[in-house]
């Protein structure tokens, strides 16, 4: 069976209902996307008529000349059941609402929603929202994503696709990935709302079964059916990393929620094991998500446990070892052969154990010898990188070009941080540029280390091996 | 009984031994530093003559026809206890050694370290090091720090103090500060190295009874003496906060120091309730560190535990919840004053409860409007203000303005998370030039503001009021 949101984003006829000639209004917007960058066929509905964007404004959908495949109403909440039912009428079976004014405003609200759902039996029509930003897919052209981009950036195509209940975290989660790296995240993103219809489940399904998907972040309060959703995601977890936040996690964020999106907070711990046991990777803050797509976009899956650390620092060494037992990952004993050459290549007080200490008297040079020993170590499964460029030796571009060779290698996740002020932030810039996976602090990245090394675990335990998820096809 | 430290940086003479004529050497810097900034006398010792920076390089401290407070050793390990030795003989009692080799890279070393103790013992001086970057103090330019400003930039005058036992850390960190605002932020750094007389204990004394130090940041791996120490620290945290990374938290963080600072791992659960007990805050990251110095260093201490948060997305405001609870704070309930003028300014889809949520429709006027009226209700200890400012009708500018204006009244603790892309960091660089708490993220605002609570807490457990703690005299 097809996901019900493929008729929506495989839409060859597009109808915006609420097209406004104001500009920088949600209508204007979404007009102006379509018209643009929909390589299909993009109708305008405006009860004045007129034009916009060269195109022309009905006046009501029942006047286009043609089969509307999907459509966006973007009318003020006491216009929607009526626009709605004209498509209906029009025989549209793909509705996005994206109007807020509904069940998240109280009983008005509630009985508004009623109305629509009422709509949506009779004409069997498909609703996304109400209170939503509802689709958007660069590679599509899809964007019904009603803020202009000089407010809301638009990160272009790539493998990771996001589902979110909440629209004002999809809309500054997509405005974060714009300006991460060279911006190339995202196949598809769904913000769903209020959920009258199209909820989570379908969304996990639609992402599940979308082959340009090739990582899947999620934002959820509550669950409108949590066993169909633990079970959809028991099987796409095996063939793409899930991860994302469930928040709702206390009493006092149900109590924030239950003003918000009337979300209802679950016995946390039980949801903890739930999401656990589907392969979900859950995250708890926000900067975390940024993380994984950086880890889980660019880096292979590891394949074990086993850690190596380079650092011209013992602190740092320390911290991030600290933070690898947190994580419930190991410290990588080298081969037999990586030791000997380290210890043959390094003086005497460089500590060559691991975490490889090699001092404020690194050069670039010395992070070479050490980076590549153990990335060609079969005993090492992942390499941490950390840098404190204080340090006077070290030639910072011959340590970023370095770097780079290594973490584009993609044999092993390779994770960099760079700790200090000016050049620690240019040199974490370099790397984002190229999108290689460079973090603030140890602990950060070690930290990131883990959650790929978790998904690994998960894909282990089902016997499947973590070479067959790649993020290239 | 004074502190220890106190005759290093009260001296009136300052010698360099190991002064070096070769550019960004150790020795050719910190010869820089203190003819360059030293208030006092500065004399350079290099066994060849010369003249370095307008001033005579005696070929030995016994040539040296005045007698000399302190002094910095930065020779090769293998000369160091030769140099101490003329020290000695020439009544130096106050001597820096930041050359490693010593008791941190094994049998050798720690041969080399006994000699030092020795020539210290007979010779009664007082040593920091080896192994260490020594003292620094931008207001009594004192500097050791024997990387050039081009490297390690440092930060200007401020209320922070810092000892560490990490030197690479302790680097770091000062860069980290150097760029963090306006700079302005250290007041002493103590890095000690292998404490092989001077500790943590003698640091924290010294920082301790220091009237310009308002706050104390810490980086232990081990302590010398533990209990003597703690006895210390329960006393100045009732002054003054401390707060700090106590590393080696685990097994594998131990492994890790043994060969870093032959440190040994404690219990960590133990030394979590010491540190507890005598009132320092832990922290976990690097970067939770930078944190503690923008709410402490900026922003009074709570007199309660109520929140309030102030919000244009729920999903933020249901994250920063989470939050709240993981933190041991409270939602706060607004009077009846405050709730009736929310309720009859804002439209009936804002939510106008705890947190408030003016939703993608706010203005900076909505803003101001909401986040005045908590900061003036005695029911709300503490403000959380959150932005996502890819919303439309919000004026950037004027936003920013107002969280200035709130942020500087300093009669609560208030701090703005904002969550975006290129708009979010401009917002946040903004309040960072003028020193005002800005993250990345809810949960990282609403962390910082519990670690400002946790220290409110316990001085009034321990009948301290927390407005006696002020960083300006």
């Amino acid at each position: 069976m097809k996901a019900r949101l493929e008729k929506f984003f495989n839409a060859k006829t597009f109808c915006v209902v609420g097209a406004s000639t104001t500009p920088n209004k949600p209508g204007n917007v979404v007009a102006y996307n379509f018209v643009n960058f929909f390589p299909g066929k993009t109708y305008l509905v405006n009860p004045k008529g007129g034009e916009l964007y060269n195109n022309k404004l009905y006046k009501s959908v029942l006047e286009i000349d043609d089969s509307i495949d999907a459509a966006c109403i973007i009318v003020p909440a006491r216009y929607a059941p009526l626009a709605l039912q004209e498509c209906g009428k029009k025989g549209i079976k793909n509705i996005i609402v994206t109007t807020g004014g509904f069940s998240e405003i109280g009983d008005e609200g509630i009985k508004l929603q009623q109305q629509m759902l009422d709509i949506m039996k009779e004409f069997e029509i498909t609703v996304i929202g109400p209170n939503c930003l509802g689709l958007y897919s660069p590679a599509l052209g899809y964007d019904t994503m009603f803020l202009p981009d000089s407010k809301l950036k638009r990160p272009t195509n790539g493998p990771v696709s996001i589902f979110t209940q909440s629209g004002a975290f999809g809309a500054a989660f997509i405005d974060q990935l714009s300006r991460l790296g060279s911006g190339k995240w995202v196949s598809k993103f769904i913000s769903y709302g209020n959920a009258s219809d199209i909820n989570e489940t379908d969304s996990l399904e639609y992402v599940g079964q979308d082959p340009d998907t090739k990582m899947i972040i999620i934002y959820l309060e509550d669950f409108k059916n949590g066993r169909e959703f633990m079970q959809k995601a028991r099987e796409i977890s095996l063939k793409k990393p899930i991860m994302g936040i469930k928040a709702n996690r206390t009493e006092t964020g149900a109590k924030a929620g239950a003003s918000h999106t009337a979300a209802l907070s679950a016995n946390d711990v039980i949801v903890d094991d739930l999401l656990n046991d589907a392969g979900i990777i859950r995250v708890i803050t926000w900067d975390q998500l940024e993380d994984c797509v950086l880890v889980f976009g660019t880096q292979p899956l590891p394949l074990g446990n086993n850690v190596a650390i380079v650092t011209d620092g013992g602190g740092a060494g320390v911290m991030a070892s600290d933070m690898v037992s947190d994580c419930g990952l190991t410290l990588a004993k080298f081969s037999a052969e990586v030791q000997k050459k380290l210890d043959d290549t390094f003086p005497s007080f460089y500590s060559t154990g691991n975490p490889i200490d090699i001092t404020g008297s690194a050069t670039a040079e010395d992070y070479r010898i050490a980076l590549e020993s153990v990335y060609d170590d079969p005993n090492v499964d992942s390499i941490v990188n950390i840098c404190i460029p204080v340090i006077p030796d070290l030639d910072i571009e011959e340590y970023i070009k370095i770097t780079k060779e290594l973490a584009k290698r993609k044999e092993k996740p390779f994770v960099t941080a760079l700790v200090g002020g000016e050049e620690a932030d240019y040199a974490t810039a370099e790397l984002l540029k190229d999108d290689l996976p460079a973090f603030e602090s140890p602990g950060r990245a070690v930290r990131a280390l883990g959650m790929l090394t978790e998904y690994t675990k998960y894909l282990q335990k089902h016997s499947v091996d973590p070479k067959s998820i790649k993020m290239e096809d």
